[in-house]
């Protein structure tokens, strides 16, 4: 089979399975995440020795913080189990009746949930994204189509294995669960453009270079992000404290994640009140610190920030800082350099702690609280795939209810149309 | 200026008024579309005198069904100011708590109806269009570029400078609705490719030509359909009244819409008892019946369905009706030909219906109702905007909820993620 004819090969079996899934009840969809929980602390050796494969041929060339994102130890393989686990608890998101709406002839109109059908992932190194992605689109009855990064592909194909053993031991279509196993690049590009008979939705989960590959040549829809240029505003009417600890864990508790903040945005009237703290703190973790003129003004020491840091998403400890006139104009440079993912006000001034609510756009706007808690898990959804900025069907953290569709079911007695 | 140049000072306008609409409440809305059915009523000698002007211009090119869309008349605009009237009782999608979810931490997590922002509508000769759409997307709170269909320029252009009047007469920016005045086809094509800075969502209102054509160029997300193949499976169960009426509604009640019947599928055991009747009442109808082998062989006078014919939406007096071995047949029918619109079972049985309202895709399926009913004002949703077949944010009729996203509002004081 050219590569080609594998992946509509695959599409077409994924079709058939995401019919079997999308009408699976809630036990039957949890019995399975349990077995596949079970045959994982089974294999466990297979999964650590696979994993062991990947890494002795990646860590030649890729670097350490890569290198530990590849690596699995049984503890890691525990809390992919413990990941599961904690999936099995969520409430099903499918057959839920959203509306009802009985008419004046009596048809009845309801709304009811239903899985999206079939999703591709795209992901990189980590191979935990495996099984992850996986449940959540089998627990909201989608069949899924993985493709994951060369350098965790032994890992990657063992985890699959061992699911598609445990779906099939229990009875079930295996090939709700499918990964395409060529490493040709070119299998990416043919699943992006060419497949949209068969994939409802494609979820990127990687680095800036993979999403903007996959927005770009995409024609299925993509759920996603890419850019988490997350900013906080500190307003004139900032609590000191609060403005200090809620910048500094924006942007040093973890710097790497999409959540982090990049730029803070200060008011003129805070420079001299809040500012010295703030950077002390700052820079007592590590962060390089790049102001506009008037921070060099009043703080020389410090780098220099240029058009560039207003759009760049560091994903490390560096922050932008910009003096603001206003709050409006806090919310105008968002509106320019933002990325539509995060953004927090500090001020104890509830009016224009609702007009930031209101005006800024983004998929996620705060009120005294840290950009990093910009995930599904802290919102409450239990688990995401992924944290979308787009504007249509999915925003802000994606759970469970992000991986579903609705339809209309009308149900009458004979009624027909005047 | 060139075309693209006017074409991104419109979509820069359109940004700027998309945060004015945006956070207006219900009762400056509302009186915004009160303003605007006042300014028709004022304006419609105007509005009679360009439809006139288009109507001569078009007369000798066009058949007679589409000067009939293309035509206003007293009473037409009567109508249009009407469908304004209904749209003011609506409720305001917008600003509505659809989740809250308070935190351990005591965060205060809130998912919050927005408006899309900026909706592009691509449509074709009916001018009463113009308004419709315009309001809707009002009312949602976005602001709206139109392009409209050139039979219909000089209607639409008088239509939309009514409205801007009165949006500017009442002290907003006219610029919520804008109109593409150049004819030039490229612009279209501008506006598919190259204006997903400023345009959210693309909705096309129009024959299956434009639709392919926007579906096929944009870059942007597209709400709408292609093809409403719509089904009606007459089950083994089916009540023999029911089926022949709901048959014949389906059908023929209008045959233009895109909820119209094209195929009906027959259970194998309906074709003595039930299919007399109903082909009975279809030529009566003046329908014409096209036929697979069994149907033929039964039914020697009628025409022969070819492969085609199941893959074809008439709108027009014609069906194509094929037999079917079981319920289980029909769903494999639909799933091959059918363009996920609306399907109908017919039947007295309980557990055949729910199987059926389950395992069919498409956007709506019905158990003993026409196919007819596929409408927003018909479900109880108002007023619809049009109506999608994708599976992704919004399916079924499209009413004033689909013009709408939403965004997380997160109240803290003060918490920091550990």
């Amino acid at each position: 089979m050219s590569i080609n004819e594998e992946l509509n090969d695959i599409g077409g079996k994924s079709l058939i399975a995401s019919n079997q899934v999308k009408n699976l009840i809630s036990e039957e969809k949890n019995n399975l995440l349990i077995k596949i929980s079970e045959k994982i602390n089974l294999d466990k050796n297979l999964i650590l020795e696979a994993n062991k494969k990947d890494i002795s041929i990646a860590s030649g060339s890729i670097d350490k913080a890569m290198l530990d994102r590849l690596m699995l130890s049984s503890d890691r393989v525990d809390s992919i189990v413990k990941s599961i686990e904690e999936i099995i608890h969520l409430d099903d998101p499918i057959n839920k009746v959203l509306n009802e709406n009985k008419r004046p002839n009596g048809m009845v109109v309801e709304r009811v949930s239903v899985p999206l059908g079939v999703i591709g992932i795209i992901y990189e190194s980590r191979p935990n994204v495996t099984i992850d992605a996986s449940v959540l689109c089998l627990k909201a009855g989608n069949s899924v189509i993985l493709r994951g990064g060369k350098e965790s592909y032994y890992s990657n194909l063992q985890l699959v294995n061992t699911a598609r053993d445990a779906l099939q031991e229990a009875g079930y279509d295996k090939n709700i669960i499918q990964f395409i196993e060529t490493t040709d690049r070119s299998a990416v590009d043919y699943m992006l453009s060419e497949m949209s008979q068969y994939i409802d939705v494609i979820i990127p989960r990687g680095g800036k270079g993979l999403v903007k590959k996959v927005q770009d040549k995409a024609k299925i829809p993509v759920i996603g992000h890419l850019d988490g240029i997350c900013h906080v505003y500190v307003d004139e009417y900032a609590d000191k404290e609060k403005a200090e600890q809620l910048v500094n864990n924006s942007k040093l508790r973890r710097t790497g994640i999409c959540g982090a903040a990049e730029t803070l945005l200060v008011h003129k009237n805070c420079i001299e009140s809040h500012l010295p703290n703030i950077i002390n703190l700052l820079k007592n973790g590590g962060c390089e610190i790049r102001g506009d003129e008037t921070i060099m003004k009043n703080f020389p020491d410090l780098e220099k920030a240029n058009e560039k840091d207003w759009k760049t998403e560091y994903l490390d400890s560096i922050i932008s800082i910009k003096v603001v006139g206003s709050i409006n104009e806090a919310i105008e440079h968002i509106d320019k350099y933002g990325s539509n993912h995060t953004e927090s006000i500090v001020t104890e001034d509830i009016s224009n702690a609702e007009l930031f609510l209101n005006h800024v756009n983004s998929a996620i706007v705060m009120h005294n609280t840290s950009t990093q808690f910009a995930d599904g898990g802290e919102f409450g959804l239990g688990a995401e795939i992924g944290i979308a900025t787009g504007k249509l069907h999915a925003r802000g953290p994606v759970g469970l209810e992000g991986l579903t569709t609705y339809k209309y079911k009308v149900r009458g007695n004979g009624q027909i149309r005047p």
